[in-house]
């Protein structure tokens, strides 16, 4: 009997765990699915970047004057202006160096809408650095568009945190 | 007939300039009936920051372990962390100093969502500092709530500018 009782309790174990997963796997497969689009983007900008190809880097933003991109306590305007500021401070492969992204985060804030949080690296020598971003997407004209990207970079030596609230 | 000419004139520009006025005030007013309930938020925290309430200025970030609040190159998480980390950095009405919020600028992304920006000035001594900020805003329970706050300040002396892409 213990043993039967012990066949039948694995058995509604196993049917526990089926349902479990078949339950959970439409909600993983969605986000998944919600997401994917992002990750392509910001995946496409890396190889971009790491090609010295400033242009496909900036094909994912905005192509508009209306175009926010706020780092180091300011927001500039437009996406020629974003354009020309990274062509300016990104002049050679070596300044470029090696750029990756990663944790990836995206929540969505209407059907057409969605804010993405990650990291960037830039390896490169004499001085790597890195930090994070958040990215404010639309959907314009049926494509995922960058509006709005706040970009920080963690503190270094050179460069200490700021006080800030 | 030239007195004529310009007296006629004179009435279809006033005409004109009356109905220019009337067909954009709507459009006008519908904007900051829009934008209103984010000033008067960021209004209430600079009170509440002005008066050392940290409580009273954290009441409109949501109250959720999903709350992230991203500042120099770091995400934090979770209302109580964040409202940690003020009352860390800020122990006593000195360094709180005075808060002003300006600048604000309003970008509906859906009926419940929007994306907000902004500048922050702490006026205190001997470090006065200042910044800008992105809020994205999701309207839950029929409240409009911060849900993402992507902080940076202005570099200084003390903290230079980061390189970042």
């Amino acid at each position: 009997m213990r043993c039967m009782n012990f066949t039948r309790a694995a058995a509604y174990l196993g049917c526990a765990v089926a349902l479990l997963l078949a339950g959970c796997a439409p909600g993983r497969s969605n986000l998944s699915a919600r997401s994917a689009p992002f990750h392509n983007i910001v995946d496409a900008q890396a190889k971009a970047w790491n090609r010295g190809d400033i242009g496909g880097f900036m094909q994912y933003y905005w192509k508009s004057d209306l175009l926010t991109f706020s780092s180091d306590g300011h927001t500039r305007r437009g996406w020629a202006e974003t354009k020309a500021r990274y062509e300016q401070r990104y002049p050679t492969p070596e300044r470029m160096g090696h750029l990756e992204f990663s944790d990836l985060e995206v929540q969505m804030l209407a059907k057409d809408a969605a804010l993405v949080l990650g990291r960037w690296h830039l390896t490169r020598e004499p001085d790597s650095v890195g930090g994070n971003f958040s990215l404010v997407f639309e959907r314009i004209d049926g494509q995922w568009t960058i509006i709005h990207d706040h970009t920080s970079a963690t503190p270094t030596k050179d460069a200490p945190s700021s006080d800030e609230p």
